[in-house]
């Protein structure tokens, strides 16, 4: 579906524009078109590689979907992959964002990923000044959105382990902690799969050459690599101490054993000796002296209350 | 065996050639060779070696077969052993597949592989304006033909790991869970021995210095490369779930060990303190009173009930 | 909230200035302006920004704060995030000093941390033949006195890890082991996150191309660099004996389970068979020619007897 | 003892020489002498050493013994070390082979290896046209030898591993597994410390600059460290199932004692309930109305049947 | 204390000299001083640091000690942090050896550190042709000596290993055998930080640009290097089976609970069904037939004999 597609000059938009403009607008140097489609069909795709002149292998990732993040250079253009997350219950959802950049366009392709990006429309329209940069400025305003939406489920997976790790303290239901701990690390690498690719990738954008289209941006990528740092540096935390979490877990499982076994062992303690000792009195013997005693009765009893004393 | 033997020009098939023309058409700058062997006899080799003018190291390992995945140049030759994956019940197999590139030829002998690569040789055909480029691009059809034959494997692996997950979390069959987690882990090392090395080679083919057979084909290698990765994610993930789910089947086993504990603990505590009392107005002492009273007997059995309730 | 603001010349303070004189200082190229902010409310920050003509980003992050430790140039200014740590009871608490540097001023600015860096002034004004290096200086001394105030910290957890230690190894309190060295490790790994960014990101201030303001200081910063590693090298060593020691508790209290059974095992032994015993010559058979012998009685205790032993 | 001792030319031998002539043989440019020691005294090092003119650090290494793999070069000289493995019974016994080779010799001081190197000099004269490189190829054709001495090593230990594996699953001799497996994880270090340092060192013989006495056969040293590549492969796979086997017995054991708890359970439902209802039975008091009914017995029998069932 | 201080000219001694001459003999270009230092008051280092003129950061360093191994250059002088390693009882304790080395002078000041570095001075004076180098050969000798003090102590820790080794195999003491792979841990982690870092750190005085002061001994350093790498292999080899021991002690220990409980299952078998059939002979009810019989009594005690069995 074809969410947006405008032209911008100088930083500033110039309109809203036909698809089949979008070529001739892109012909014109001193402005550049950005395009936004949203979940594409095959053909949608087709039609815009074609107006971009987008390059096959790019294509075919785009049609396919399911890539790992990744920002490739394909002559003076770029293919960037990112992926977005989503929690869905007890389940990490991966969405994806294909972006195409060239001297004079930008086109995105979103795939189960919402919100859309008005927002970050209306943060590039509101700074000319920036805006003015290209196509590579709006590049770096849709990374630094994807990233950015990143924190608030890594803090909330965080929050989910400090629950876990009370009831692990507490003993308190340790078949549901390891079943938590366990989905946990799972989300864990689903997103660190978002993360990591990107952090080795992106350096491209600002560290030593950098594509044409970035030029004048580096410092902006570099603070996007910085955010990600943030957030892969969270994340190694995180598994770090579900890990841990889980063979605590277990500590603490052997441990209730023991506190078990303890109980058990002092049940045994309690009430095997006097038994015994009724056995003994309870056998039939011609022959037992002291089952005649008057106080043979209440003297057992209190042989078995002392030995359990 | 050999499978085909045609020579190419200008992307497009001149027709099927006779082994023994192949040095012929090898001398020919404009055409190249395309030969392609499965499970050769040394003689086989040994003949390709002389028509080609193989390096004697490179046939040597041809030979022998059994090489780890590897990516080598001789003078302005490349030598390429591949290893395709076959999963056989509990079992992971491994095939060979050992590519020699020249300007003007390309063999490839598959070993214990099944399918061949007739749709290689369907898709390069159909494709004359990338065939043109030569044995470089029929080097990167062979490779892309083979890590795409990866995922399939991995993505089953997947799904036996999530079969497994679920009984692990119903505390169901233990033992089995803990087979198949070893089985597992050892068919994702089988795998990762595939895929690990080319990843450390391939770069070769794309990046920094290329050998003159790839130029122009940098794109399509660095496009195997990225696929390389995203299957050597995928089974680093599913190691690191393995090692985890393992570990959490057996804090499930230690967790099984509380409830039955427990459970004797509570038999204990319901069985025990009746017999103790049971024992004790069994005993034969001459005076106890108690045992004279008409309601004896039902009070010691409410006692009895007390102390369990 | 403004702690300090003078102007320098030639290793020697001048006196101190007001705000609004701070442009006018930085004019002159002979001399530089120290400008200290505590917790510094939004419209602070951007007076001083406008004041120094600082880059955007850089004051983003510091408007937000809760960065990772950093050193970024813009231009021929620096911007660095350092983390300051307080041990509050079980958690370790993490202050932020954002310092921005250029050939003529210094500005830091402190969150959540005390105490502040009078000392840092004091030293830097006493040793005029260094403070004449300017603010590269003044930068270099404020992460010295940093990181120094690492050292009793990490050394305070080294302490309490040699109590648990002996605690575990006197089989004592178990469960309070677990979760000490659980809180440990995540101390452990706050500190860490304070000191390894800035390991790898110090290198620029000593090594290769170092930034203009850090000329003449590059031993200096080397010397923060080797602390920074003494640290880090103490932060691993802890990290791995916590580890250890956790599953060094775990084997401590599979141990006891051992005690625990042997004891259990010791106490059946001890009872049942005498129980048996008792149990067999209470039935009442009419045959038993055992319970008519005059000894019959005190045999079977004997009979019990020998068997305990 | 001096084992052999011959020069050569053109890739062919000329004939045995004299201790005594080794000196004059080397100072011809167009031949190289071959010398091999077989656990030499100090004496006779110090004789070769003042032959060949050889480093004193290097001597004084082949003096000590038991250096770990290493390649050094001296000026335009070549010092290896290498290890030779063997296996007896359930250890790994280590020798050593160093060599020293120069523009034209080579000399080889093998210790506790068998067997020696009698079919490299067979292999080595039965190719003069590779012989023709000199003390370099005969260099390669050592170390291929020894590199290949490995692979049926590092099978064997595979096998042993299997065997293990098959007694874990099928819980069997749990305490003698542990064993193994430790003695495995020895052996495989002991090996890998053979391999890994050769590893590291060996590329300075085929990649980048190259010293002197290996030109013409850096194909040759890269096809040894290939197979290198593959037993390190073999040996990391097989650390790191073993580590797995390790945890894996340690879950048998762990169910197996669930099993034994099971038992215990049973066993305890199955008598001790049975066992109160007969100490009922058992108690003396007058007034029990079920002792006098004729079904009393076999009801209370059938009573603790059904409880049973 | 001043232990040493002598001055050397064209690698023979000139004789000891007073401190107050030092300065006039590092003046002349073609001598130089060899000042050793044992346990130093400050007032000591800092005449020695006026006398040699040396850097402040280092001295400041050299003042408080307890500092990690490193080497660091200083203008054209060396100033090196080396530990030396004492083992006492179970505890390993680390001395320091600082070494300032200039053109023309080595200063070195040992702390904690037994015995001295007499056998150095000898062995130094014994090889003129070598200490011609100057003082770049002296500080090979130190840390050659150092280095080499290293192994008996590795050694003597792989010793103790094996003896836990056995002990856990008899599954003899668990809790001691924890205990002392504890410890054992905790004394590699001291070798290792004497040893690691100086690994990092030693190659500048022998690979790439080497320091003026050491030129023409790099052969030698590189030996150095090779030692240290020796002890750290060995390092890593012990911690990774004293990690593996700690883990087959833990399985040990789960086994011996099997075998408890096994035998206590053995022993409830035993017991527990007699007793119950004793329990139901010995019921009160009127009408029981098999008590009337002769042979009742040896009958049940036959049956009970039969259930064990």
């Amino acid at each position: 579906m074809l969410v947006n597609c405008a032209a911008y000059q100088d930083g500033r938009k110039l309109g809203d524009i036909r698809k089949e403009e979008i070529s001739e607008y892109v012909r014109r140097p001193e402005c550049f078109v950005w395009v936004a489609l949203k979940d594409p069909t095959a053909a949608e795709i087709d039609e815009m590689a074609g107006e971009f002149g987008l390059h096959a292998l790019a294509v075919e990732d785009a049609q396919h979907g399911h890539q790992r993040p990744k920002i490739e250079e394909y002559g003076d253009s770029i293919f960037a992959v990112l992926q977005t997350l989503q929690q869905r219950g007890e389940d990490m959802h991966t969405g994806e964002v294909d972006v195409f950049v060239g001297r004079n366009y930008i086109l995105s392709i979103r795939r189960d990923t919402e919100p859309g990006f008005a927002a970050v429309r209306v943060r590039a329209e509101s700074e000319p000044e920036l805006l003015r940069n290209g196509a590579g400025f709006v590049l770096y305003a849709l990374m630094d959105n994807i990233v950015d939406r990143y924190f608030p489920i890594v803090d909330a997976l965080e929050v989910e382990l400090e629950k876990i790790e009370e009831r692990i303290f507490g003993a308190d239901s340790p078949r549901a902690n390891i079943k938590h701990l366990y989905g946990l690390k799972h989300q864990l690498m689903v997103m660190r799969h978002a993360v990591e690719p990107l952090i080795e990738t992106i350096h491209k954008l600002y560290g030593g050459r950098v594509p044409p289209v970035c030029h004048g941006t580096q410092d902006y990528f570099r603070d996007v690599y910085d955010h990600l740092l943030r957030v892969s540096q969270q994340l190694d935390e995180l598994r770090d101490m579900v890990i841990t979490a889980l063979s605590v877990n277990l500590s603490m499982i052997t441990l209730a054993e023991n506190v078990l076994t303890k109980r058990l062992a002092a049940y045994a303690a309690l009430v095997a000796a006097p038994t015994m000792i009724a056995g003994i009195y309870g056998m039939n013997f011609k022959h037992m002296p002291e089952l005649d005693w008057t106080i043979g009765y209440p003297l057992s009893l209190v042989v078995m209350l002392a030995i359990d004393a």
